[in-house]
C-alpha cells in the first residue's frame, strides 16, 4: 500500500464528499430531482464566477469545449481577434480561432513574461475593429496570473468587442470577477477549483456576449450557447448532462459556499506562498515572474544538471506523490506544482518533504528540512 | 425508503462495479496508470462496436458531441447528406446538418414507419453527388429499429459517400456490425448500453471516413477526429478526458467481456420480447410496427382516455419505477420502457407488475397480471 496524493494543476483531488455523492445510483435527467441539481449549479456557478448579470452554460465537455464555444459563438468568419498567449492555453486560443477561420492577431510573450494591458490598448487601437480579445487569465503551463482586470478596463471602451478569459486554473483559487471586471465570456473546467473529476465545463455569457452571439454565423450545435440558456430557464440542459458529475458539482458547490469564496482565494494565496517559500528556501528558481504568480500552481526551474522527468519519476513512483512536469520547450526542465481545490497546509507539507527527499537521492545539495521550515513559517501566519 | 428503479432509455442503470470504479481517488490523466485506462477503453469499444478495422475516438461530452463530429468532421459546406429521419434523433441529425451549412436531403418518415432502404438507393441514384447517408439504428424516441445493415450494402457502391449511423440506443442492445456492415462512422454514448452515466461518446472511423475528413473543410477543433487518433496512438487524449468516466467505461468493458457481444444482444432480445408480450397481454398497444422493433426500448400507446404523463408519474412516485414519457408530439400519449444495459429478467418483471398496479389506480380494465405472465413465458423460454 502507498498512499497517493495528488498536486497537479488538474486533475485535483476530489473530495470523498464529492466522490461518494457522484457514485449514487443513476437518476434520469428529466426529472424534477435533477432538475434542482441543474439550478444549483447554474447558482452556485455564478456565484463562484462572481457573474451574477451574466448567464451560465454548463458542457459536458473538457475545458477545451467551453475555449471552442466562446470562439463558435461570439464571431464570424475573418473576424480580428487580439489573443493573448504566454504558455500552452493561449496557444490553444489561438489554434482554435484559426481552426475558426478568424484571423487572430496574436500578442505573443515568452512564457515567463505576463500580457501587458498597454499592449492590449495598443492592439485594439491599430485594429478598432477587432471583435474579441482573448487573455488567459492562470496559465497552467507556466503559472503565470495575467491582470484580467487591467484588461478588462481597456475592452470595455469598445463595445463591439467581446472580452473572454480562459479562467480554466483560475476559478476558485484566485480572484475573478467576472461581470464587474467586464469580462464577456469567463470559462472554467471541472478538475481545478471546482474540485471534481474532469469532464464538465462552464463559461459566462454577458449581455455584450449575447449581442455578439446575434452577429456570429460560426456553425455551432453542441456548444450553442442559446440552447443552454433556453434549456436553463427550465432548469435543464439541451442534451443529456453529465448526470453523475452534475451531482458532484451541486455537492462540491455546496462545499465552497460553507467556506466562503473570500476565504477559499485566501487559503489559496497562503498555500501558494507557503510552496514558492519552500522552493526557494531549497535553493529552486520559481519560473514565473514575480509579478505574476498565481494561487494555482508553482512552476519551478530544476536544478542543473538533473532530470526533471526523473524528479517527477521518482515523486510519483517512490513517494507517491504526483506533481507535472514542464510542457512543450520546458519538459524535463521545469516542475509544476499544483495547490488548488481540495488542498490544506498538509497537502503542501506533504509534497514539499517529498520533493527534498527526491533532490536530496538525486544528489543536488541543501539543507534538508530547509523547505519545510520556510513553508511551516507562511502556514503559520495564516 | 423506496427502492428505485430506472427502466428509461438512457440514463440506465450503473451497475454497483462501475459506481464504484469511478469513485476512486482521482488519478492525473497523463501517467501510464491512466494510458492503460484509454488502451483499454478503445480496444473494449472497438470489440463492442464490431469495429477492427476501423479508429475509434472517445470524447468528454454527450452523445450529441459525437454526432456533430460526424458532421464537421467528413463534409463541406453545401454538401449534400441524405439524412434519414423517423423520430427525435434523426431529426437532430438534419439540424445539426443544417447548423454546418450542409444541404441535407431529407427522407422523412412517420415516428411509426421504418427507412426503407429503396428510398435510399432512389435518393443517392438522384443524387450522385451526396456525400453522406445517415441513419439512426435503435430510434430512442420511437424505439424504431431500421436496418442499417440493408442501407450500408447501398451506400458501399459510392465511393465518396460515408455512411453515418447514430447507434447511441443501439449499441450493446442490438446487433451492429460497423465494418461488416459498412458504417464508415458509428456513435454511442455512454449512458445506454455501456452501462455508464452519461458524459462519455465514441464514434468509429473507417478509412472512408478518413478520406472524407482530408476533404472537409468545416471548422473543428474539440471534436476533430485526428486529434484523438494522434494521441490514441500514444494511449492519451487531446484534452483532457473525463478521467473518472474513463475507469468506469474500462470497468464496464471488462464486464461485457465477461458475459461476451452475443449474449448480450441474446439478453436484450429475450428482455425486449418480454415486455412487448407483456404489453399485449395487458391489451396495451406497441407503438413501433413489427418488423422495427428493437431491443433497447419499448414504447407502448397509452390507453385510451388515460393520462401518459399522470402514468409516468405514479409509477416512478408511488412505485419507484422510472420509465421515460412520450417526446414531441407523442407526449403524454406514449410511454416508453428501456431495457438496455445493465437489465435482468427481474427488472422487467418489477417493471410490468408497477405498471399494472398504476394502470389499475388508473381505472384501466385488464386482468392483473396477465402481463407478468405473459412476460414469465418469455423469460423461461431463455
Amino acid at each position: 500500500m502507498k498512499k497517493r496524493y495528488l498536486m497537479t494543476p488538474g486533475p485535483t483531488t476530489v473530495p470523498s464528499e464529492v466522490l461518494l455523492a457522484q457514485a449514487k445510483p443513476m437518476i434520469h435527467h428529466r426529472t424534477p430531482d435533477f432538475n434542482q441539481v441543474v439550478r444549483d449549479c447554474a447558482d452556485g456557478l455564478k456565484e463562484v464566477f462572481c457573474a451574477p448579470n451574466s448567464d451560465v452554460c454548463i458542457f459536458a465537455s473538457s475545458g477545451t469545449g467551453a475555449m471552442e464555444s466562446a470562439i463558435a459563438n461570439c464571431f464570424c468568419p475573418g473576424d480580428k481577434v487580439i489573443v493573448c498567449y504566454n504558455g500552452k492555453f493561449g496557444q490553444r486560443m489561438v489554434q482554435i480561432s484559426k481552426a475558426y477561420g478568424l484571423e487572430p492577431i496574436v500578442l505573443e510573450y515568452g512564457w515567463q513574461v505576463c500580457v501587458n494591458p498597454d499592449d492590449v490598448a495598443k492592439a485594439l487601437e491599430e485594429n478598432p475593429d477587432a471583435r474579441g480579445v482573448v487573455v488567459t487569465q492562470s496559465e497552467t503551463s507556466s503559472g503565470i496570473l495575467n491582470d484580467v482586470e487591467a484588461v478588462g478596463k481597456i475592452v470595455k471602451n469598445y463595445p463591439d468587442c467581446v472580452f473572454i478569459v480562459d479562467s480554466i486554473t483560475g476559478i476558485g483559487a484566485v480572484e475573478c470577477k467576472t461581470d464587474e471586471w467586464g469580462i464577456d465570456c469567463c470559462m472554467t473546467g471541472s478538475q481545478k477549483g471546482l474540485m471534481l473529476p474532469p469532464g464538465l465545463a462552464a463559461c459566462t455569457v454577458s449581455e455584450k456576449a449575447w449581442k455578439a452571439y446575434e452577429r456570429s454565423t460560426l456553425p455551432k450545435f453542441y456548444f450553442d450557447w442559446k440552447k443552454y440558456k433556453a434549456n436553463l430557464a427550465k432548469d435543464t440542459t439541451p442534451f443529456t448532462p453529465a448526470v453523475s458529475l452534475m451531482i458532484g458539482l451541486a455537492e462540491s458547490l455546496k462545499l465552497m459556499k460553507e467556506e466562503g469564496m473570500e476565504n477559499i482565494i485566501a487559503r489559496h494565496a497562503k498555500l501558494a506562498e507557503a510552496v514558492r517559500q519552500a522552493c526557494e528556501a531549497i535553493g529552486l528558481e520559481l519560473f514565473a515572474p514575480a509579478e505574476g504568480r498565481g494561487n494555482a500552481v508553482t512552476p519551478v526551474w530544476v536544478p542543473e544538471g538533473l532530470d526533471g522527468k526523473q524528479l517527477v519519476s521518482i515523486m510519483k513512483n517512490k513517494y507517491g506523490v504526483t506533481i507535472a512536469g514542464g510542457q512543450e520547450d520546458y519538459a524535463g526542465k521545469i516542475i509544476r506544482i499544483g495547490h488548488l481545490g481540495y488542498v490544506g497546509d498538509f497537502d503542501v507539507i506533504v509534497c514539499i518533504a517529498a520533493l527534498e527527499m527526491t533532490l536530496k537521492e538525486m544528489g543536488y545539495e541543501f539543507e534538508a528540512g530547509s523547505g519545510i521550515k520556510a513553508a511551516e513559517a507562511v502556514l503559520m501566519e495564516g
